[in-house]
């Protein structure tokens, strides 16, 4: 990779696919999903050499699992893609348009971001969703997956490509690249050419492209993420709420790793803590959760600002919701936070006191989820407070512009005199 | 100034203004207004002596004019104040509001970015209006002015403290520090307790501050202006338009400093350079308007992308709208940029093309301006992409919050039995 030619290459495409229209960028992305069903073995098998490959060098099992691109997955994209083209076009679209008091009239219009960069760990699922999200909101993307997916990665790019080609849009709108950490480190520095930059994979990743970097980045660090049990709840349906934020996918970066009891439930501490330990879950308690279950293994300090990714649980009994919601903005990472509760006046206390991107009340926080939420799909979900918090959407990858119709308006006294020489 | 000392002083302010009512924030701005009027000689006394050190030292005219606070600019200041007091507080508002397909009730809620450090050049005025700001929207800030203003800047510093003891706000909410460049430069690493950096001033500045950050920055770089002149014009209306923008205040960012005129004009340029010079404007033009008129000089390659913030302009001949954009996409500062037409499909073919923060049609580049749109007021005009573009009024000092509504919500098959040891 040549990353000036790269990012020349990028900003030049990006200029004609922010006038491109709906029609054009749906259309790349359909023709895409039917070449990810046309060369379904060519992408089965370069995934499988990627990940023979990573076998090989003794890569962690994890990480195989997220270099995996099999044809469930490919199905999984084919439908994504679908879903993508079926979204509102945010280009043009108003936040708002209003008449001043000066009698112009003004809107707010999203415009599309310009180039935007990807640097990500494996996961060739990545390649298809982000290209196709900044596609559709008008943007040109360079796309940097790891090293151990660059076959699949490679063999995406030219779809891309293709795609592209076949919806008469620049096939440079869409760059699959497989830079070394120096040619990433040198697009870092271009801002100048490439306008947002997105890292996706481990805080090491993250944070080392955000140290790198010149250019604005939105970064996509995990999530330390609790359920609150309110007093005067049925605890079996609070536990359930629990019980699926911590199990349904322990890896994900909304999975519940911590729970916060109201004390007024300090009686049900051991059905609590076994009801864990029937879904497989290990407990790091408090003392008091300690004292009423042999099997809880006591929490350090440590464990209350822990991301486990596994099924482990902190569990903590507190004074009261108020407790509850300075344990969770002391100790967690303002990602997703959810409560338990009958009472509509606490639902609301914990909403406002809670400084978290999303809180829930009454559902698990696995719902922190751009599809769950409407937006369709997301492209990530950003821990940092500028510009997008929370799920990102097509709309997050926009800007916007303001317009504002005049009828000759002047402000001062400077005027033609219509006279000259 | 301890700058660790600071950083926790106002996080810990943040989350109690955070929290604060519209009434109390309000009445903050109303008894800050009051001490203006109430302090005056003192605060023009300390301005004065600040002006009286600034001019022995030999700082420049129009650094001497910035950091002026007569008594005409704390009227205008106490007028300030009451007109942000008017405008709706952004916090809790919902930018949106929806039912998802799950049956769960979704808002997307505006909460403050919690501290906001300003670092600005002189200018006593921004101390007032960016605390005014900074609170109203519920945020902490910390606002580090030029040395020049120091006296002033404390003064206004200690009034700050008051009015929001008044309120029974806390006092660290707005703190107006004057600490060395190191101490600035240490402020700026403190990224777990700073959310968002703005500063105002000249480019070095701008550079320095977001080279040293690890804080997210939004940059006020300043612009290079256009007015097109479409063909089949009224010219003197449309010249009315360019020397409004030219003339009124030609050291602010929105001045005009570049005239595109359709070459069916070509045969008006002597008149087109005489209404300038009747304004007491330079032009630098292109060969045709040098051709056309004896007193225009003849402009470089540099000129079309200068910013001459006084009474300079650079005029060209263009072909055509589309090559009128293209100088602007090219030349220019994606700041602000006006056409002035009768045609309504070439006013939007210019607003969809010209990629500026403001694109207006038959108005003057002056109305770039928070207030002149109806925001109310500004912070300043944005020259960034991320987070806020243009003008930037309250809403764009808060960061949103999704509040998700379930009832009894889970995505999977995890339970609690009910049974327990």
């Amino acid at each position: 990779m040549q990353p000036i030619a790269v990012a020349d290459a990028a900003r030049a495409a990006a200029t004609v696919v922010a006038g491109a229209t709906t029609t054009a960028k749906n259309a790349a992305l359909a023709r895409m999903a039917e070449l990810l069903d046309e060369r379904r073995a060519d992408i089965v098998a370069a995934n499988a050499a990627d990940r023979a490959a990573a076998e090989e060098r003794g890569i962690e099992q994890n990480l195989l699992d997220r270099l995996s691109f099999d044809s469930a997955k490919i199905d999984s994209r084919i439908a994504s893609l679908a879903t993508i083209a079926g979204l509102p076009d945010p280009v043009g679209s108003a936040l708002a348009a209003w008449r001043c008091a000066n009698g112009m009239d003004a809107a707010r219009i999203r415009v599309p971001l310009g180039v935007i960069l990807m640097v990500f760990e494996a996961r060739p699922h990545v390649t298809v969703n982000a290209g196709a999200f900044c596609l559709k909101a008008g943007n040109a993307c360079i796309l940097r997956g790891g090293s151990e997916a660059r076959r699949c990665n490679a063999l995406l790019g030219e779809l891309w490509a293709e795609a592209l080609a076949a919806a008469d849009l620049p096939r440079e709108a869409i760059q699959v690249v497989s830079g070394s950490h120096a040619e990433v480190g040198e697009l870092l520095q271009l801002d100048s050419h490439i306008d947002l930059v997105i890292p996706r994979g481990g805080p090491g990743l993250i944070k080392a492209v955000a140290e790198q970097s010149r250019i604005p980045v939105i970064k996509h660090f995990n999530g330390v993420c609790h359920v609150y049990l309110d007093s005067g709840i049925d605890l079996d349906r609070g536990l359930d709420i629990a019980l699926d934020g911590k199990c349904l996918m322990p890896q994900v970066c909304n999975a519940t790793e911590s729970v916060l009891v109201h004390r007024d439930h300090a009686p049900q501490l051991a059905r609590i803590v076994a009801a864990f330990r029937d879904n497989g879950v290990t407990v790091r308690g408090c003392p008091a959760v300690c004292a009423a279950a042999s099997d809880a293994e006591p929490a350090s300090e440590e464990d209350w600002a822990t991301e486990y990714l596994n099924l482990t649980v902190s569990l903590r009994v507190v004074d009261d919701l108020d407790a509850a919601a300075a344990h969770i903005n002391t100790y967690g990472s303002h990602h997703t936070d959810s409560i338990v509760t009958d009472s509509e006046s606490r639902a609301r206390r914990f909403t406002q006191v809670v400084d978290s991107s999303v809180v829930l009340t009454n559902a698990s926080t696995m719902y922190c989820d751009g599809a769950s939420l409407g937006m369709g799909a997301e492209i990530g979900i950003s821990t940092d407070r500028l510009h997008a918090r929370g799920p990102m959407g097509l709309a997050d990858l926009t800007t916007t512009k303001y317009v504002i119709r005049g009828d000759h308006h002047v402000m001062g006294p400077a005027r033609c005199t219509g006279e000259g020489t």
